[in-house]
């Protein structure tokens, strides 16, 4: 039933309109991104997102993976799926050239991969964990693993995973109890349980790349005392190819509220053979690399959803009939309006249309980002970029993912009692949702991230590598005709944003319990000002070309109403996240743990 | 894993020292009602709950229901425990003695069925659908139908179900299209199909009896020719004993997201006998007799789920080992500290807690309205009870559901990984609290009849009738030595609903869609009030028995700290929903369809 068109419309008017992609990819010398290519690209992922792998979606849920003798067989279509993604060069597109990528930047591979998580995200993230375990590779192997392994993984022949957590342990990797012994050739042999591994084992690719965190048998306890492995599925033999089967098996696929055409596996490793990757004890560093690309792409999973989900609760509340618009009759000689005449319907949409469209400036910004630190020849503009991406990593991740769960609720809500059946699709979108705040940290990490190590930790300087963003914004719109008073607004709310930064400090030196207690609620004012400052980037865009004229009012007038709505009916949510963290700690700690 | 604690001492709390349950029961003549009597059911309850329910909670989502040729199977031992339920004389407890019943008052039927609910939601449906049908047959019935179908249905021989919705309309019934035939015998024939019908076929009793809506042929178009009908599955006979078997069918159950133990039926009717109940073209006026019941009992499936999530998530919380105490090692001898030294983990739990227990507190109260409402002795009183239930119950329905998945959502939380696999638990009470804000109303529905309906039609009488409640106890403690900043606070909020509801009734003379564009947002404003009244009133029964010295220091200690955090940091949401109210309609309705 539910059917996912690529809103190219949109993503164009990000990416051309607001932030303007080609002149950046014309400064940092990336030409083959020309601007005829780039929508080429765009036009082909969206008829492959949309005729492959999105027909796949609700069948992949229904069917599930399936393990048989530590064999995983993933739901039908998937393996011709993935055969064609490979074909198509879509693994290759940002992969470097030497190992057969096609070197585009990082900005457009995330712009396709909105349209492929979109359509069906337990597919994406076969080659999504690939390219994390690739960029760790990449950043951290030796001259010898990068054209090894590089070669397989850029093209997608192999994938890759990420292999971090233990049953006793997730968010403590200190305590992660698989071990890593010497071997005389230089090789190690890795001995442990990892859990929650996605694509851990799988039918798609001919071998799997892992990546392990393990200790060597002295290493100190902690978190300094962890390395990393490279331990391949089959190893490869002197030609590079994939020779002898190495000693780790998918012991079991886990039972899942959600993304369930995703293996989930338990991975046992029993004396398998490992190379180490990086320095001994630097595991951890090297697994940030990874860690830093998953979070970005884990709340794209928020926007990914939530864009799905919006599609069908606009097309349902179009089409679905039921009651007359208060003010009278909108179609009297129908039975009934539409639903989507009634305020309550539309206060769902509008809520779903702003997050998403917000949540996409966000990301694409911060995708730019990418390019800018990667590519820019301006070393200060490269520090500047890599402040920005260390501050809005964590509230991408975890802002994008709670209002992107919360669009999903509204969009089943749409539907009424249909939205909770399984054939309409939008149950699924809620359950594969909710792994998103959940996995690559949870949000709660993200938040300690965010105003533990990234904003107080730098005494403020992250944030002001963002907010004078903002403020230069401000200062050149305040006396905008229309749009000046939401230019006030925002301006207040930045100011607003570095006194309590300020404040926090303050009670954080008497009590380092101030931190944790006001981390979430400072997250998620974080996010309400971030998305204020791009919706109403994206207002002043869409302003401009509507008093220069334009064949496309309905969509700027729609970009003025949704940023109106987002500052009028959501905006006001960031200062009763702002009252609840200036409650302090002891509203949080007072109680004892039996009184609970 | 999970395991439901039947929370005796909060119920008693809440029953015996902030409502007074008891002193009702006296001044009502509901001697039966004993305290000791209470004591015993309650204790009673909790075991059946804990020993014989909550086993088959995990179970019976695994398992499911299964249909061959229309006969449905509900999972593995749900049979045998519906037996005890009816051997148990909980089916009975509330019914009327005439036929069966115990007489025991509603109030102290809700807080059992808060038990029996929290430990199998899916199962206290079918009792629950029962309890309504019951109650429209006596409320409405001839003394030959309350004669033949009570007796049946009040020791739970058989079961009941409500058959309202139709595939093309659910909130809009006038656009059902099932027919009801006249026949000369005075029955009627009836044919449609009906979907979405909770328990609507099953083998846990002998027999079903079915209300359903229908038309009759001469019927003029809308809601206004509505009938209900009673529709047995098996005809009684002369003896009043199941007969022959009436010709509706199950056609198929349906794919849900959870309550998947809970058959939900599309139910075929092919010149079905069925029997007209109440007046020709009143039926939905029947109905509502039916859904007002049904409505408090699916808020409490909010408050349900959430006590069973935050069961399973301070436990874990406790005992789950992971990174240490900011403020230093809680237990260095341990390899890591229990998470629940975490503020942000206590955020979560903290919320979950206090909007449970303030639910709690809610449902009760207006359970006792209900005993009012029924016997007390007073007309006056009884008309205020009136007033104020009906005032309440879409605040309970709506506000409770909302709070409700929000409160399984952090409990997910709370587990990491883990809550996203089934085998912990937590992802379950996600998907069955999901239902919650859908059916019975949608959530949107429940506060147009708030706003429009009991609030603006009744000129803001029914709103006072509850304010006034709020105004006299913040006088009352406006001076008190320690709360007394929490009653000022709770006084102006009280003082802001009524003048929002000036506003509102202003504006929408100019403009109807104003109703709709506040409704949903003054729903939540009112029930962050709503639980802020009740929490307080909690608050200065607990401070009396600290300041009178107890043995239960923990116990009163952890009410105050739970107010105060209420207060400090949930509270401010109110206002967020004040300010999206108050932006008025046109952010809602100036998009046209198109540019959706």
């Amino acid at each position: 039933m539910p059917e996912y068109k690529a809103p190219l419309r949109d993503m164009h008017f990000v990416m051309d309109e607001v932030f303007n992609f080609a002149a950046g990819y014309e400064a940092y010398g990336l030409t083959d991104a020309s601007p005829d290519l780039v929508s080429a690209v765009l036009e082909e992922a969206s008829k492959f997102a949309g005729n492959v792998l999105a027909p796949l979606n609700r069948t992949g849920d229904e069917e599930g993976c399936h393990i048989e003798n530590g064999e995983v067989t993933t739901p039908a279509g998937f393996k011709g799926a993935y055969q064609q993604y490979v074909d198509n060069g879509w693994s290759s597109m940002t992969g470097p050239t030497e190992y057969g990528g096609q070197g585009l930047p990082a900005s457009l591979g995330l712009v396709v991969n909105e349209m492929v998580a979109s359509a069906n995200y337990s597919f994406s993230m076969y080659p999504g964990l690939s390219h994390g375990c690739a960029a760790a590779i990449r950043a951290h192997g030796t001259q010898e693993q990068k054209d090894l392994y590089l070669a397989k993984l850029t093209p997608g022949y192999w994938t890759g995973t990420m292999c971090l957590t233990e049953p006793h342990c997730g968010t403590d990797l200190g305590l992660i109890k698989t071990r890593a012994l010497p071997q005389e050739d230089g090789s190690y042999k890795i001995t442990g349980t990892k859990i929650f591994i996605s694509c851990g084992e799988h039918d798609l690719a001919e071998n799997i790349v892992h990546l392990v965190l393990a200790k060597l048998p002295d290493a100190p306890a902690g978190t300094k005392s962890i390395s990393l492995f490279i331990v391949p599925k089959f190893l490869p033999d002197a030609s590079g190819e994939k020779g002898e089967r190495n000693s780790l098996v998918c012991g079991s696929l886990e039972h899942k509220m959600g993304i369930k055409a995703s293996a989930t596996c338990v991975m046992n490793f029993d004396d398998a053979t490992g190379f180490l990757i990086g320095e001994v004890n630097k595991g951890l560093n090297c697994m940030f690399t990874m860690m830093n690309h998953a979070r970005l792409g884990t709340g794209m999973q928020g926007l990914c959803h939530g864009e799905a989900s919006y599609q069908s609760a606009v097309a349902y509340a179009k089409d679905r009939l039921q009651m007359r618009a208060l003010s009278g009759p909108a179609f009297p000689d129908k039975p009934a309006d539409p639903i989507i005449v009634h305020p309550d319907v539309r206060r769902m949409l509008l809520t779903m249309k702003s997050f998403n469209e917000g949540n996409r400036a966000l990301a694409y910004y911060t995708s730019q980002l990418l390019d800018k630190a990667h590519y820019s020849k301006d070393a200060e503009e490269r520090a500047d970029a890599e402040d920005q991406l260390a501050f809005l990593t964590p509230i991408c991740k975890a802002f994008m993912t709670e209002t992107g769960l919360e669009v999903t609720i509204l969009g089943q809500q749409v539907f009424g009692g249909h939205g909770y059946i399984r054939e309409w699709g939008q149950e699924q979108q809620v359950r594969d949702c909710r792994i998103a705040g959940i996995y690559e940290g949870t949000n709660g990490i993200q938040a300690l991230d965010l105003l533990g190590r990234k904003v107080l930790m730098s005494q403020g300087k992250l944030l002001r590598a963002f907010t004078k963003q903002v403020h230069k914004f401000c200062q050149a719109n305040e006396g905008h005709e229309t749009l000046g008073e939401y230019a006030n607004k925002l301006s207040q709310l930045n100011a607003q944003w570095g006194e309590q930064v300020q404040k926090i400090a303050m009670r954080s030196m008497q009590n380092r319990e101030e931190v944790g207690a006001a981390s979430m609620d400072f997250l998620m004012y974080s996010g309400y000002v971030t998305l204020a400052f791009f919706w109403l980037k994206m207002a002043v865009g869409a302003q401009e070309k509507l008093s220069a004229g334009t064949s496309e009012e309905d969509f700027y007038k729609a970009k003025l109403a949704t940023q109106e709505f987002y500052f009028k009916r959501l905006l006001p949510r960031a200062q009763a996240h702002l009252a609840a963290l200036e409650a302090g700690a002891d509203t949080l700690m007072q109680m004892t743990a039996e009184q609970f």
